[in-house]
């Protein structure tokens, strides 16, 4: 993408390319992710789009991270090269024009041609939202509802222990099925659980997470609530540092990337 | 309605017809509302077809009252008659089977025959919630966005105290269009605004609401918060009895039927 973005730039001259950083939020139900496809149809899409009806040439947009189809996102972050010549804020209220509130530009500023949105990240943080039994309608695309099994909200805990640390954690990852190899080690810095009565809150954070790691870490721990699986097993699964298929795959609608930290 | 569910129950013969009551919640964002409708795609013609699967015969539902397309609701009753060998929980269970949680059935009950879901209603609490700024994405179906214009607290609610008490609500109703005759005089006995920052909560609650009145009186007092009517000019057109189009009409996606009460 980077590739493409100075291509773009090479085409264009003499006039000055500038860098900005914009936080988006987006309700990812009826998107299928942020990685753009062919057919369309997902975040960046949209986003690429938007940016085109502005600048009047493509622009491609370079996320983060992805997020997978449903997931949703209160301030995932991207950046892009443009030439434009006014301030940000006209640029954002040029983005915000429509007033389509599915997906939010919460904040767009320029930054030097060394902030990399994807690069430059230290560290994420998520919510997963549960429901202990249904979630209202106005909560259904935002929660993962239960439906009432009961849970072990202490053993939870406990277990949630085991997360914290430098780990290998490719025993919570799925294959993205595209030969690239990641490290699988990462660094998980919190991983709280609130339980605030009819809705429990997960909240974590960490250096990095693997394809599909969040949604498996909350399987699992929604596993060890009721009683499906221990603490112990969890552990070792981890420490094996192989794929398996005993974790459940929380949904995606529970799912928000809350914030992206820089340096 | 009432003469359907007659004629249907005498078809069965000698077979005992019982009454249930049932509170159910729904995301009205994809319904044209409640009201049966010919080509179907009501929140009624939903709850309808659910039944026919279950019961196998046609039965009609009688709601508390409509709400319009893209209204909410987290207590909407409507009663139906029906015949029914097991309990009314096992019903409910049927009811809730394949888990949608668009339109989700909260309780249900058996009821005697004098029950009637719309003429034994007393009053009724809906709840408008309002974002001062732009609603993140995951509550921008389910809130009224102002996008940051200022308002002034202090003024609505001293406006909103003229709505307290029993008046001729006709200046704020809108006109159905079936050439039906509405008693407009109604009991307001509540309109509390709470202000929790970022968002507005309007709850209130009344013997009864026309067509559209909560919307026009969450519009007008909108109005008068940001300097466009005064609480004055409110009063004035209220206790002009007439219709008007001065008032705006709040959108439908804020508005949430809360809570039907019977005796």
């Amino acid at each position: 993408m980077q590739a493409n973005a100075q291509d773009f730039s090479a085409t264009i001259g003499d006039t000055q390319t500038r860098r900005f950083k914009c936080v988006v939020a987006y309700d990812g139900t009826d998107f299928c992710g942020w990685q753009s496809q062919l057919g369309g149809g997902s975040i960046q899409d949209y986003i690429e789009e938007k940016l085109y009806e502005i600048l009047k040439v493509k622009v491609r947009i370079q996320g983060s991270g992805r997020t997978d189809a449903g997931v949703h996102a209160r301030g995932q972050v991207f950046h892009f090269d443009a030439i434009w010549k006014h301030s940000a804020d006209s640029l954002l209220k040029a983005m915000r024009a429509g007033g389509d509130l599915t997906v939010q530009f919460l904040s767009l500023e320029e930054v030097s041609a060394d902030f990399h949105a994807r690069f430059s990240v230290v560290g994420k943080r998520y919510i997963y939202r549960i429901s202990k039994q249904y979630a209202m309608p106005e909560f259904a695309r935002y929660t993962w509802s239960l439906g009432g099994r009961s849970l072990d909200i202490d053993a939870m805990k406990n277990a949630s222990k085991i997360f914290i640390g430098t780990h290998d954690f490719k025993a919570f990852s799925a294959n993205r099925g595209n030969g690239i190899k990641e490290d699988t080690i990462k660094t998980i810095y919190k991983f709280d659980i609130q339980d605030l009565g009819d809705e429990i809150l997960i909240i974590t954070e960490g250096s990095g997470y693997l394809y599909k790691m969040v949604r498996l870490l909350v399987g699992a721990i929604i596993q060890c609530g009721n009683g499906r699986l221990s603490a112990e097993k969890i552990a070792n699964v981890l420490n094996a540092k192989e794929r398996t298929n005993i974790f459940q795959v929380a949904p995606a609608k529970g799912l928000f990337l809350d914030c992206v930290f820089y340096k």
